[in-house]
């Protein structure tokens, strides 16, 4: 297991934020809703970005409903955003595409 | 798609809850959290689940974060429990251990 990389500050957040426009930011956290046509396909790109998710050894919290999917990032040792959710956030965004 | 069975009266939930004594039952829902070693195996919970979901053509609101997964069960359609809640439960629990 790799070290946790540190939290964010203000000027990193703001300078990464703009490229994650499919993503709310408040509370130190990234939120991202995701719609599909389909339970079926809802569960497809779970499996997926958990994946990728193992892959980085960083995981999300979320929840689904059907075809809907909410996703959560955080790093909760560093108490708030750190690279991990960045880089997890992108490669969701690839995914859902 | 087959026809939605009806709620369930509160005489043929108060005979089959005692079958299901891991779910929490309130407001028409029933309640599950399952806690697993890892996020591999919390996930891999959860993918049989979905084929066993997609099957009945009855899906959970559910929410995972790294080892936990939480189920709520209910039938929207049906504004409560129906067998099929009870049906889902059940082939959660089996695939739970």
């Amino acid at each position: 297991v790799s070290p946790r990389p540190p939290r964010l500050s203000d000027d990193e957040l703001a300078a990464a934020l703009p490229a994650l426009a499919a993503w709310t930011h408040a509370d130190g956290r990234l939120h991202r809703r995701i719609e599909r046509p389909s339970f079926v396909e809802a569960f497809a790109l779970m499996t997926s970005i958990a994946l990728v998710a193992e892959r980085l050894d960083h995981h999300p919290d979320w929840s689904n409903a059907w075809n809907v999917v909410e996703i959560t990032l955080t790093t909760h040792s560093a108490g708030g955003l750190t690279a991990l959710d960045l880089e997890l956030a992108r490669r969701i965004d690839e995914l859902a595409g």
